[in-house]
């Protein structure tokens, strides 16, 4: 029974929305129940059909519900995996839990610090960009991306992160899955087998396989890739992360660099070189890119702005060799048109352009490596010698490999949350898991210090002291 | 020989691009040439490299040079076709032609009316956007879209398109090549023979062949689309643009849309509707989607902010039936993103959200129906009973189909071009071309009734008078 009383500052649809939400949430209404039809409840409520409609839209654009053609809505079953975490109204601050409750800690690896993103810089720069050659606007605009933008990125790849290439084998995309939707079809023209670190990141894998490449798992540690083990696979292609591994962390030392490049030469290979979060680095000198090292081979660089500016912007690169730009220029031909708004291009641009963006990083470095530091510094005091920090030094997570613990992956993740505490599976990142010990991905980009204190500890007990 | 005065308010990169660039354009530097290095051009003119770097990437980026691994720039032969309508520096007013000159006119098809982006209201309500909720912008958004954008979209395509959807089916994407590079995937799974329209758009021609579909080409006239045809390709996906067929103009007849649904039907085929400028109708009632007509069926809806907005941001949108969108659900999982950035999606949801959309809409309506009147009247008043049009009362172009003429179509764009006019061939749009009459595609967005009136003018002497 829904009760709209005119207490509260909230809307109708909203009071609708959180009252059927928690009903599911608590279990008063189980999954697979049949809601009132719209008319009905529009009826029941003396409301109209659109107030119920925007509770019920909303209800199932967040998968609480769902419909059946011809019939009516659902109640879905809720995975709380799959809650978005940024419901618009009503929902309580944090990640809403099965039973109602909230994580009060998140240790995503993809989420970033609120701060990172520049709020009143943005506005200036982008208000800038709206001012310029409005005629622009009203035509289709070059595939590529802007060229002062790719100027601008080109002097930077060159000079942050050894980068050798010019203008035209830059190519502005709108994310990692983007960037290797435009290469799929580019490699499929004289590959078949593409390989992957293993574990490694999610999204190559998905994509090549939708491009009916055949998926080959290249084993690793912190000697680097098993180059032997690539040569087995028989694949032409191959994702990396030399400079910062994902998910472990570790940096592909020199030789090992070489080797690689020396497949490539071998088996007429390409290297996709994915450096997502090379800015971040703590101690030392940046690690340069596999790109700079051998730039005539046939190695794809790919970056991005979302690690260190915002990753809503849908914002990033790739650096094609050219053998691989007459391709793209035959497959991508004058219709092709880039997927990058060009007023955050120019923004972008004047971003750099005015020395902001070396300014940004620097603040960025600062802001991450407190909390990394934190993070490092926790773990030695709440786990002591009863775990191994895998990765650390850069970036926004590190791997935690438990000693002496025979808890599941399902187990760890599971008491965590009934902490409060979110973790992610480090599993989907493996095609063949070799470990022993159990591993945990723990980001920390968007919490605190203190809260990131807080979290490991919760994590301490729930995992040696239940 | 390059000369750097003091005259001018050019920047020296600019003043050392112009030259260098009017010299190719003008054959004094013919194609293949050899470019001076960047260190030997910086010390014969006594500027630092860093200077002629920059003029050379500009020059390179616009296609004017290009560079050999370890030798150095040479002059590119330059087809005016390819040359980008935004140089940002020291580019004279309109389009380049190889001689030097300008095209006076583009009857570019894709082009719009440099009015049709409301820069003001753009900026107040991005202003808006950029102060709600930040901590939304540190985390990866939801991979179909904002679901208050998907909420106003769901309105509108059913009030004003005749769509029927709920939200779960909506997916913002970055534009028709980006919505099909989501597609090829999910269709993959179930269907390799994909038909088009003949003539017809050629980005899902080179999408689906991308994906190693078989293609198929389906005639279609005045009456629709050849549906015997298209049951003997032996496809099962086919990709139409029934509101205001690509390039034709024709709308499709209702009893040859019932006959296309029940062809998908018959086979288990999938119907993609491109939607693209169905808003932009000047005459008679608005034409509903086809979608509206079985919902429930396999059809996917496409539509998009290019026309009436700006084909810079890259937003479009589709819709997918429910069968579609569980392989979408596992295909693309949650470790895909969209690729619109969450700004623009909270901007455009504003917009349509306080009322603006509609009033826009209205506003480009009649700019564009006073633009298509001037070319309907233009072309009878200089081609009288020469020239037949094809497709008109709709969108942002015309077919002209000329008689009594025997110029082929490259004779008609070159005699166009020596009067500074700039058409472009409507044969890359056919797979198999079957009328006798040649024909041309008149895009009418970006120009003034008076520069259309001149346009057309021109035409005619070109084609009849000389």
């Amino acid at each position: 029974m829904i009760i709209l009383n005119s207490k509260g500052r909230q809307t109708l649809h909203d009071k609708i929305y959180n009252q059927i939400k928690n009903k599911i949430l608590s279990g008063e209404l189980p999954p697979t129940t049949k809601l009132l039809s719209i008319k009905n409840l529009a009826i029941e409520l003396s409301v109209s059909r659109n107030t119920v409609d925007y509770a019920y839209q909303q209800l199932f654009a967040e998968g609480y519900i769902h419909s059946k053609p011809r019939s009516g809505y659902y109640v879905s079953f809720i995975d709380p995996e799959f809650l978005p975490s940024h419901c618009q109204t009503g929902a309580p601050p944090g990640q809403i839990l099965k039973d109602g409750k909230s994580y009060s800690f998140d240790f995503h690896p993809a989420n970033i610090s609120p701060e990172s993103f520049p709020v009143n810089l943005w506005r200036k720069l982008y208000i800038d960009s709206l001012k310029e050659n409005p005629k622009q606007l009203a035509s289709y605009s070059n595939r590529q991306g802007d060229t002062a933008l790719r100027y601008e990125l080109q002097k930077y790849l060159a000079r942050s992160r050894g980068v050798s290439c010019s203008l035209e084998q830059i190519v502005l995309c709108s994310g990692l899955h983007d960037s290797l939707s435009i290469l799929a079809p580019i490699l499929k023209e004289n590959h078949s087998q593409f390989a992957i670190e293993d574990p490694g990141h999610f999204i190559p894998k998905t994509v090549f396989r939708n491009h009916s490449f055949s998926i080959s798992p290249v084993p690793l540690n912190s000697d680097g890739l098993a180059i032997d083990s690539l040569y087995k696979t028989k694949s032409t292609v191959i994702y990396v992360t030399p400079s910062h591994q994902f998910p472990l962390g570790y940096i592909m030392p020199v030789a090992n660099r070489l080797k690689l490049i020396d497949w490539a030469k071998n088996v007429g290979g390409v290297i996709i070189e994915d450096d997502y979060d090379s800015e971040l680095r703590y101690y030392g000198k940046p690690i340069p890119a596999l790109q700079g090292l051998h730039p005539e081979e046939n190695i794809v660089y790919v970056g991005t702005f979302s690690k260190v500016l915002s990753p809503t912007l849908r914002v990033s690169y790739m650096v094609l060799p050219y053998q691989l730009l007459t391709i793209y220029n035959k497959l991508f031909g004058d219709d092709y048109s880039t997927t990058v708004s060009l007023l955050d291009q120019r923004t972008l641009s004047k971003l750099m352009e005015q020395g902001y963006w070396e300014r940004h990083l620097r603040k960025m470095r600062t802001v991450y490596k407190k909390k990394h530091d934190a993070i490092i510094q926790s773990i030695h005091q709440h786990f002591g010698s009863q775990a191994n920090i895998i990765g650390q030094g850069a970036g926004l997570h590190v791997v935690l490999e438990l000693v002496d613990n025979s808890l599941t992956e399902e187990e760890l993740i599971h008491r965590a949350k009934e902490r409060g505490v979110r973790i992610h599976p480090i599993s989907s990142t493996y095609l063949h898991k070799s470990s022993n010990n159990p591993q945990i991905i723990l980001g920390f980009g968007s919490m605190s210090s203190n809260e990131i204190d807080q979290g490991i500890e919760l994590l301490y007990k729930a995992w040696y002291l239940e």
